[in-house]
């Protein structure tokens, strides 16, 4: 890969032109960003990362934008590429270079052999730190590019997959360096993966077809915390929600929560409207979209763009053409049409603008006091996957909550007590 | 006004080349008309509007096009022009006029002028039945194009404020001939105003400022059915909902919905997001600037964009700039900043694209059997304001439920006979 | 009958010993009827019942006897009976007639025969003025009871049913007093309907039942006011709700309420609990109980006991037993066994205390004001059915309000003037 | 204390003729608790508690019933105390005695002495294993009664509370034999905790008051798991909620779910029902009680009765009067009146009848498997609180589904696949 240069700063990117507009963009999402903004302030007295480089491979988004602007002002030498092939914000991208120093390898629609390109490039970096969202680049790093792992002493995981993927890895020895599982945060999974992606993929799949919700009947595959999202929000849209699920706990608690519960099977038959978010593979497959109604739109807001096979669904197909912008109709040999959202990614990136940043805001913190920590302790940690330090995850939330003007209370003297003991009964 | 002419269709567009995407759209739409569709054959074979021109100010949408394209196809000569200056679709009013040969007068962003020229070329048409949306077409033809009422036999308006309109001038008995109220129907304005409002608001808000709903304090000013709609999508998105009303009935039932209903005066200064839809003017003022958080995102989804009072927030202002695409930010002399979207035009049409066909297929139902029925009664219509006949309202619904699949129970003889009854107790 | 007294006050009552527990019952209901407090005030002062002989027939519960009181203590000499056999609370029975002087003619769980003796006894009170709920009085006095006719001046009628009823009356040219339908205010359908019907018809069969409704597949027949109160707080519990109707708008509403709408032919089939609010009659009969699961449980909360059809499930019954109070569990034929909840009578009042004070507070100061409005305007009233005028009904919406500390925003005058005009446009 | 002995089994119960009605209770229980039935079957082929003693403490009512014949059918020797002074359902504890012929301690509405020497009579019964529901009964065996803990060979413990207690006695070394926690298990805490207390809780307030929720301020103490389905049922029964909490993260959730969120010194002046669901005491206290609106209903639905501070409360009044069952009117000094509900105890089985039995089903199901693995394992297990064995939590989740009639997915063996790798990426 050509690695051009703008400004003095290396990068690969869609336009520099776009800068005007990211740079707008990523003030924007700051002004959300309000505990980012304290650590930012932190970090800029202090500079803990002084002297560390770090590779990030994550969403370029503005929210993105506005943590590798606080871990450069924290002292470090960061560089960002791409965690996704169609999530890239472009005019982000250009700002980050222009406006900021910061350089970024990430162009939106890219192909696969740009989009890895970008990790390496990413790698030549020869960070001390990395950072995924989805394990792509540790995986590289581990397989391909060893010669990257040499000054590596920590590293980040921002989302469920990645961790799964980490801890496969942690398993069978893999692991060259502890890694803290960002995604298990409590302030980040709960909020990030539940709110978040429930709002944005809705969000993301409007955009994309302007479809009414209300009255329709809509499939959530997963009930993870982004499908309690996802479902809590196409619901309160007025959708008949429909839940599938592998995992017995997780299907009553849907139930219990009012959905429908029922196998993929049934609900290929019913569904208006569909979104994976399972973290699996071929979820939507050739058995379902058989049954499925002529117009049924399918969507994905997992991480990989494996929860459809696509190849199944081209295989039915006689043609295929884009009727809106991130809506592909596929014709299938029975004349039945199906709607394909933003290729089967993860449609709240494709086609809007992922997590609001509010929510980022509280992942991020834990992304940067995370940081801080790895710097401080990797010495004594083992190869392996951690959590979130619980004082750090904590503070998140109690600086959000300053962040919003909401006060709770504090356990009394006489509380504390209680809370220790045993004695008291009825 | 020029009248520029493509294909020897007249019009006043923005871009005969945006035709291609326009037209998928009109076709992605109709997908989600079943109603109208089956409207449309009848139509077709029946020819009942043979011979009428139609003036339509409508939001020249892919919703709207396919009501045009009805209109056509049952023998109508209809010219269509925008009823807001920001709510034309640029590319389905190409495809209008370049795939069906419509004349179409609506640009995206024109000016009041221009707005103002439009209506009057969709009145040289010599229409013998008006459509309106807000009563801006009808109150040109009854004040300063009264040679346009020649040809005129009857009329149809599409929204509450227009009805207000309509009815305010009857009162002053200015009306010169019949009007339908489409906007009363049941299969209108308990559906549209509500379902429709409601998604599509929220839409244009998340859209201009990709603002986590969650959380945040969302204030809906009216509680109309617009207002109901909107305040069950915000609640349903995890909005802590504030209602302001002036009418005591319509508050209670915001407090018994659960909502917190507090004067204007209060709610400005816990907002987080506003959104009027009461068809008033002035709903957010002066003194309600004064009081809002920094950061504040004011927007209107209400019929005209006087329900924000934006030259009193200019003249509290020392400099604005737009920092997103539909948002502007007012730099107030104080210090704190206030976000307005959309030029507080209605932010559904400005930075969404307006209610989801499935919806408007019953909205414009209504409007196409009204013409229907305008065509063969109007003779013995006063020149008064009218609801849609019962039958075709409940036949809209009738088919609506058909086209999704649902079936519902019929009377007996037994309850007929008991429903009819008085003497059965307890 | 033998009308029994009690310290000179006539009375058919059950038992007069339970009079303390009844008087604290009708003071706890009396502190959440701030309305009615503020009007009683006002009738004690001008006294504008003075001299006027009023027949109730309306359930007898704590609620309504701060409506005897307020009438008693505006000057009236008024007499209550039932308005349904299973209704009564037998402890402010007594102390109505213990406490307050007013003649009372109700016991729980009357036979048929009781019930209609008590009603000839109100009659025999040579009422000035009839309230009904359910048009029971209002049906004996214009059939068997014509003599009872001889003072009437007019009428009050609570509930959707009698409505019905006095409108099928008033179209057979039957109706011989003007009668003002209560329940027809905005301030008394759209809250207790809704409401009130909601929250108790849920506490009604949870109490019979203790039945766990989160994952429940709840069927609510009917989508009128008291069918939407259900359903949405059946939803609220976390049921799975199933929605029925016959008119086609509402069961597109209930669609894009996110309900499942389905006929009841379907539904039968699938539901754990039903509840019928219809108006009409043998909604749930011999085709359906035949399809029911195994355990289904079913109930109604409309006015009249005709909803279910009993006799067709006794007929299909092998033998019946009281598993739970209020729970009849019919053991059918072919093994399934279906559990009948308050006999078919409606379970709000039946299992539970119907409506809570509050919202019953604003029904009975519609009562109370058309009472007042009626004694002042009979004699310009014609022999029909009409609405509470409206000024009534906003005042006892404004009086709601600030009962409940609310404030809500008034008209400028600028507003004022906007809407009744109609040349401002775009 | 006086055991009396009825037909042979030994016990102290109210009144042993109301073991009819307690009879049909259990049975009706029974009918929602199919998980229990189908290890009741396998109980009796088994007999995998045979020449067990087990020693409970647990709510007396109609769904503990149903667990204690499953351990009587598994061979067990079982007997029964209360947990609870107020919990006690007197006609099942009848039928226990007399159909059952279990040995029971309880009577509703004992006194503290008696409570503790029903306690003292269960552990007469020399257990080898111990049942708590919050852990009074072992707190009794490891300080006042050593002699009992003889044959105990481990313990299982139903709730957060007990759970709590159990930690901070292994932590202070006084734990002498294992336990399994039932409460951590996933089918147990996020099911009965949920949305069996958020139903309940919700029943026994309105049984205790008949107050409309629909409007009123509900303020929730603690969004825990019971807090979080409390406060679900409040908003779905149209409440406006309130949320306090100590814990940073909880709080946010609380906010993001659209809650409002205070302290409960603002809460307190607000308030127009609060519940207490902490597990903590003195939860409302003198400074919130001086505070409260006129009128304020106050309540607890946490385990012990500790959470209101009534001694408190008791010092603020100058007089205290019942004034409906459950509901006691406390006159504060300054002329307010507080309403306490079921004496601060929890209000779910003060004044309703505890969790319905269909989810009582699953918790009771990990009672019934835990002992059976307890009985199987305790030889290997350390002194200690440990977890439901995952296989028996996830057992229990499917029989659950199983008895609904709901299907769900299976993994494919593409899907094991891949989840359990790492190198399939982007």
């Amino acid at each position: 890969m050509a690695t051009t240069s703008t400004s003095n700063v290396a990068c690969d990117i869609a336009n520099i032109e776009l800068a005007d507009l990211g740079k707008k963009r990523i003030e924007w999402a700051n002004q959300s960003m309000k505990v980012l903004q304290i650590i930012r302030k932190d970090f800029i007295k202090n500079q803990p990362l002084k002297g560390f480089r770090i590779s990030a491979c994550l969403h370029v988004t503005a929210e993105t934008a506005n943590l590798m602007i606080t871990l450069r002002d924290g002292g470090a030498e960061a560089v960002l590429c791409a965690s996704n092939p169609l999530s890239t914000q472009d005019d982000v991208a250009a700002s980050l270079v222009r406006d900021y120093g910061i350089p970024v390898y990430a162009i939106k629609g890219e192909d696969n052999d740009t989009y890895y390109s970008h990790i390496m490039a990413a790698l030549d970096h020869k960070p001390h730190i990395t950072m995924d969202d989805g394990a792509d680049l540790v995986t590289i790093a581990l397989t391909k590019r060893k010669d990257a792992l040499e000054h590596v002493i920590a590293g980040t995981e921002e989302t469920t997959t990645g961790v799964i993927r980490l801890r496969a890895m942690a398993k069978d020895g893999m692991l060259k360096y502890p890694i803290i599982a960002v995604n298990d945060a409590d302030t980040k999974h709960m909020f990030d993966n539940r709110y978040g992606t429930g709002q944005s993929t809705i969000d993301g799949i409007v955009r994309a077809t302007n479809f009414l919700l209300a009255g329709a009947k809509f499939v959530v595959a997963g009930y993870g915390w982004c499908g309690r999202g996802l479902a809590s929000r196409a619901r309160g849209l007025g959708a008949e929600v429909i839940v599938t699920e592998i995992d017995p706990t997780k299907a009553i608690e849907a139930v219990m929560d009012g959905y429908r519960v029922m196998s993929m099977h049934e609900a290929a038959q019913l569904g208006d409207v569909f979104c994976t978010v399972t973290g699996n593979k071929s979820v939507l497959r050739k058995e379902h979209f058989e049954l499925m109604k002529d117009g049924a739109i399918i969507s994905n807001s997992g991480h990989f763009n494996v929860e459809i096979d696509i190849p199944a669904l081209e295989k039915l197909s006689s043609s295929k053409r884009t009727t809106r912008t991130f809506v592909d109709e596929y014709s299938l040999k029975d004349g039945r049409k199906i709607n394909l959202l933003g290729e089967g990614r993860l449609i709240n990136l494709a086609s809007a603008e992922g997590h609001p940043p509010s929510v980022m805001d509280m992942s991020f913190a834990d992304q940067a006091l995370s940081l801080d920590y790895l710097v401080k302790h990797h010495k004594t940690l083992e190869k392996s996957v951690f959590k979130v330090p619980e004082e750090l995850d904590k503070r998140v939330a109690k600086l959000k909550l300053e962040s919003m003007g909401v006060k709770i209370d504090k356990l009394t003297p006489e509380q504390e007590e209680y809370l220790a003991g045993w004695s008291e009964g009825t």
